[in-house]
């Protein structure tokens, strides 16, 4: 699978540095809390995608818009913005963050079809 | 779409920063070669992601991998990988990076069904 479809033209990678496991679960349940409530109902937004690093340090957000001006619509319509961006910023093992990174998808390649199915020598470029 | 999927174990997001469109462009075409060349035939491949920041600064590859093991393998495996790293690293206008950032995928939050087709009010929570 790719990760390219035509109704995203911008992706927001929200990056957040955390003190461990234990603060990348309560995070994640905070984070998550927010976008159920209200962002997936804006108009533009496709996904959130939630990311933990194994080492327990990083939760990192790939969000799905259509443009980045519903993007950014949809946190200029809303009150609990700030909120939000506060609450994540301040809490209780968040070290760094949230940085946000704006980007649109330039390209996607994919595994060759038929995709390997088992692991096996790797072929000749 | 959210961009779940069964057999996406592992994600490698890479990322690199530069100087300028120029260099981003330039940094997609070489790191697309090696992929096409030689990544995608790797055991567990799934999909590499190109992305650009609208502001010309950064490169990040969102990439998808059966597991870590794969991921690991696909490098150990294969003689280009030190060469590939490096010539990133030594690119001109890469002023940082890259940067591996090893993550898992947690949790993902699709807009409701059916979603909003064009701007309006936001829903209350």
């Amino acid at each position: 699978m790719r990760i390219t479809e035509p109704g995203v033209g911008f992706v927001a990678l929200v990056t957040i540095e955390v003190d461990g496991p234990q603060t990348q679960a309560a995070l994640l349940e905070l984070m998550s809390r927010d976008v159920e409530a209200w962002v997936r109902h804006c108009p533009g937004f496709v996904s959130a995608n939630y990311h933990l690093s194994p080492d327990g340090r990083t939760v990192v957000n790939y969000a799905q818009w259509a443009s980045e001006a519903d993007y950014r619509a949809s946190f200029d319509q809303n009150p609990d913005k700030a909120r939000m961006r506060e609450a994540i910023r301040t809490f209780p093992g968040v070290s760094a963050g949230p940085t946000l990174t704006p980007l649109t998808l330039a390209l996607s390649i994919g595994a060759p079809d038929p995709r390997p199915v088992s692991p096996g020598p790797v072929p000749a470029p």
